[in-house]
């Protein structure tokens, strides 16, 4: 490169040379001239029209009138259907490499399964705004949760992901998960099986995987975990049950990790904060860790 | 349904029946005829509008001058004004039923009520920045601070909000707090009263209860936990004082748990990490947790 | 004020007089006058464009063509060049005062050599895309790793941030990771060294310090903190080594704490869920926290 | 004003006095503290979503599918209602000042009456399109004609600001012809009375007065004026028959003014270009202009 | 209708079932289970991109600096490439009914048979700018010509359309023009064909028909009208040249209208305002209208 | 070029290469490595901010209430003055070849020197809305004219930029007066001199050109030329005094043309309908054209 005029034609070229050269080396992270691709934004688009399905007059921006309800909702499902299907065939000829053929058809049949599905979502999810209200002295009405609390908005956006997991639509359930993750700090993995009544609390820093079974009447705070006992073995381990079973009515508090697919933890139960446990325990039990030694000191000798 | 074309117009038809009838059936999640509702997107615009408010000229895209400073700051008042009492006039006849009257004129005044507040909130915010910077090394200047510092930005809405909330302004206050929260990880809850020269560092993990009392010159680390000590109670602990007291100049670090109405941290003192604590706290004591027995062995036996 | 209209021009002019005082009182939180400032929208901006050139392919809205190669990369190298150059120069004079034409001339150089660096961004991913997905049985692809993967979007944002630290451009670095922080829960200070393979599992809450030091091969959980002992030295301590090394191959479960700036992890070495360490430890070591004491009750007596 | 910074704070206030001052002065262009205004662009907003539902499958970025037409026609009518009867609120209380529950009455009632005339609209609309067609040479094809011809745009708009215009809604009506006016040229009244199978080919600069009568059948090219034939009487003609009668089946060719509200062109006539009348013709007659006397010289002697 | 709830779920009903009735009476304006339709919205980006391609640097919101122009060039070539290819490949199937397969392979082979032309059009339009220059004294540089003659902006768009137009390409053409007709008010037909050095004044009015055929140099002003005899005929005449004939250096003034198949206006021809000529005329002639006649009364006799 | 896959990597080169050798090769319409250029889409905002200060609760979606007025008009004279010195920065050193440093103080002093215009902008337009008013029969009201005469419209840009063109500001008062022509097809010439009560009645075609004068009280309608007699001169007729002058209330029927620079219409006079006029006429003069000679033939032989 010449001292004054440094970032020339030249340089440019060696640049844009190197970054190419660099698309067919690295291997893992390069994607020319495969299929189209899905695309994040539309799948955080459906989600929000899902969203205003699933909540009808709580995301508008005007009242929604009972004359005209049935044409708001068939235009909602009309756009669902449209860019679901449509990110789907991305979804299975870009990444599982399904011809066009094969993923349009898929596509459409998974898209009106998943579509029919939405009335029991909702059943779902009332049962979980309930639980939410009655379980926090914190929350003053019904709206207060839909509208802000961090944990229903991660229950449906799971609900949602987890109906298309379950019609193995690949990419799809985990972008919309981590989209929750991202917006709420809850990690659910699409793939966990969840009761009614599920109640989550403030919620930042959870962690529950993907063979996980959750009961129904269970309630989670922040910070807890689970999770699988150790994942050295990595992709030897896939389809294998690495995560514990949460049985009806349990509690479990801020910060504890129930870990490893035989655990399971028995209905009625209460899990205290921080509790780490990677065995089973009874139902009806209360578990709480042993009060910590704290060292207190004047604070002269820090 | 018919094979071929499985999705034709008898199965929308029965589609949207069955949605429009789940609408009737899960009361707590639908809201239809009824008052127009608060407007999530509307309401973090206004948080925009008063952070712009609060530190002049960082969140701008041309510089401020002084001789139109003035007319800056007229504006933005007439704004957040405008937004925050329409905002309001929804909140208070959506969620809180109100007739329209008596909306509007409770909207009114609690707005220009907030609106005299602002110069007050920057006196706090200014001790916050400042507390912020003479706390970590990693600063750079004050400016890195306003600009990316996640604690001072949940800070800043909090302080925001917690006006808001001592108005009894129904769901803003809370919608703005879950704002911060999703975007920064931190769950500061309105109600909780907070001194200046407060400092947050990292912060993710962070709860801080409606019931909270915190002194000044408070220092907090991610994933600490202000809390109550058991939510079992719901809806009937509500207006009760379920979270801790934190006095003068305490810091708290990473992951420690304090909860419980009674619990008071005294001034000057310092907590540990993971420190779990439900009982009072003298002042100018230091609490560790005692050395954790930790199992080492070589990496054969796994 | 009057009672009838008591937002009146006078309510309004005084209301202002207020404000503006208090730009001038409350120092650390005022800009006027100064400078202009850099944006965070376009640094976000930025942080899209550099993510399009490390992944091609993957967040289009169309197929990349190969033919079309080279000049979709020269665009955006262009893109890139021009916005980041420009806030630069803002960073430079807003924040460090440098006079103009100084600042425009390091905000050329700097930017200009980051560029360059754009090769050797992208094999570092390449190993990190490769270690998240052979470690982790949940993931199905490595599409879906770049497409959702929380961990890995932290790091891609680190390692390019880095890289800007490097070249010591003040404030941009910083409101580059704390994007990433707001977006994943994932603090990674710019100043941290990290070697390739790393692999991020879950994410939220980790916290990695500016003097960190990490090997290749080596992954860590959420809630994990590589940070200080103690930061109430503030400011005195800007510059000094404050934060742990971990060494190659080393794997870190959820919450473990390790504190210190003499604090090494040997290599190969496995740290337990919510260890707690502030000493070193030797190479191929595993360290487990020793049994919790669990209190196991009967849940009658609550 | 100071030499070297001319533009001070002082300089500011005075020249805000300055224009404040001028507001209360000139008392035709300022409206402060009045009622809320109308808003163009919601205007425009309601004519494309019209035209949407006047052409349905035109105007769209995806195909409509017959399954989904209830829900589509459905929405654009909430949507259209929704819009229509808050502009014509703010019309009715702005522009003529009724009292605030008097306009929203006034603005249900006109909004629905107008609705129902829908299907009404499209079937003169059909037979434009099939006029404008047949009697193009140059036209391809439907298609081309509703995507391309402004004179189909012009007589839609007309055709719905007509039906406004009937029912005596203020200001909207002329919003939407201007707003066609604009993009056209064309500039037909409102308050015209136009026939079935009417075509306008290329349109620029024709006018159509606000008491004009125009049968079926009728064709009319660009610049073609069917005005007053002097309007110094101004305000007091308000609602005189000032413009011009023409029967079925006229033609009227390139730049032909045709004035006066006595005149009348008989069936079957056919004007030629540049003809100016201000008397009538009957039934059944061809006017040509006698040919110009040409001067045609060398052009040596410009 | 009941009376006091007029517009009720009943009414909504009707209202619907009578539109979509409409959809299937009204034959010539519905397009319901067709295949998608083109996009006037991306016609217009394409006329955009377009544009900043063939006036490199007048455009952009920044400079062009020569070291990335290939990028840029190549960047507009392949975004230019993606729309058109797919406007085409609806215009194809949508309007002409082509089979899918066949209208991917026109889109594909017309795309790039037009793509190669963009120097040739640029070697056009740079002779256009110099004569529009040349010919205007209120012309202060090419720079005002190029932001804002409307005549240069509406022969840039005929230039584009003509190329499309010879390739036969349906639809597109003439939504191209008309976009430039309701832009400027100047109507060319994408069949005209037209030589170098052409300029344009005022423009408004302007009509130029699909057969006419222009030399080089030629300029003509405002409302000339280059246009058919009469078009009873309508289709049946389709294909057949019916517009004049406009050798080099001819000058049409203001209002002036040529019309006729077989009219042709002599090279070096000057044609006067407001002339109506159909008949040829020799070159090297002068022709201006033969004085009016005008009356001149004092005002009293109005 | 192959068969097959016609349109390779090749094939793209060489058209990059053929369009990056026109942009040498045109001269007259590249900017390569120039300054940065004025940009249309800011000046059309700043049109749009000054029909906001000039126009007062017409353009808003809210309405001003007094008690916020001069911060209204504060804020919206930043903004102008803002955007209004930067697209003269640019148009200063872009167009007219200014050293940077003698652009930014001319731009500064302009900009300032047009600010203080505004009031007695206000003033004129006052009289125009009124003029227009009293004219036109088919007013309803002053905010119809102010919402929706084009005449208002083009009026109004005129004035503004008639400033900015005496103030000798290059290029940007034409594209203000060419977007008029774009959106009203009323080519009004910066340059011209305008009195006040000034009517356009529909206005479309009208063209008024750079040395015109007007007096007060005139009224012009649709396709008047106020124009030059021949420009077949082209530049060497810069400066020199081309068009008419028109004196206090004329009245100026359609079509008519006036042209020349000698050229006077006396006051009080009307110029009928289509008259072309090249020679002065007296004050209180009525001049029509002629009858024209009309051919009148039943319709059998077309």
């Amino acid at each position: 490169m010449a001292d004054n005029n440094k970032f020339d034609e030249q340089t440019v070229t060696e640049l844009v040379d190197n970054i190419v050269k660099s698309y067919r080396e690295c291997e893992y992270i390069s994607k020319i001239d495969s299929a189209r691709q899905p695309d994040k934004d539309v799948i955080e688009g459906i989600i929000n029209s899902v969203k205003k399905l699933l909540f009808p007059g709580y995301f508008e921006t005007k009242r929604l009138k009972s004359e005209f309800i049935r044409y708001y909702v068939g235009e909602l499902i009309e756009e669902i259907k449209y860019n679901l299907e449509r990110q789907m065939i991305y979804a299975y000829s870009f990444t599982n490499g399904e011809d066009m053929k094969k993923a349009e058809k898929l596509a459409k049949e998974k898209t009106e399964c998943f579509l029919v599905k939405i009335p029991g979502i909702r059943e779902y999810l009332n049962t979980d705004v309930y639980a939410t209200y009655e379980g926090d002295p914190a929350a003053y009405s019904y709206d207060e949760i839909i509208y802000s609390y961090p944990g229903i908005y991660a229950i449906m956006i799971y609900r949602v992901a987890h109906e298309l997991y379950n019609l193995s639509v690949p990419l799809i359930p985990r972008i919309m998960t981590e989209y929750a993750h991202s917006r709420t700090g809850i990690d659910i993995h699409p793939g966990a099986t969840i009761g009614k009544y599920f109640c989550i609390d403030h919620g930042t820093g959870i962690v529950i995987g993907e063979t996980t079974i959750i009961g129904e009447h269970v309630k989670i705070y922040q910070g807890v975990t689970l999770g699988g006992l150790s994942t050295s073995g990595g992709q030897k381990l896939k389809g294998v049950r690495r995560h514990p079973t949460i049985e009806d009515n349990v509690t479990i508090y801020a910060g504890a990790s129930i870990l490893g697919g035989n655990t399971v933890i028995g209905a009625n139960s209460v899990v205290g904060g921080n509790a780490f446990i990677t065995k089973s325990v009874d139902r009806d039990t209360r578990i709480t860790v042993e009060a910590q030694k704290l060292k207190i000191r004047s604070k002269g000798n820090k």
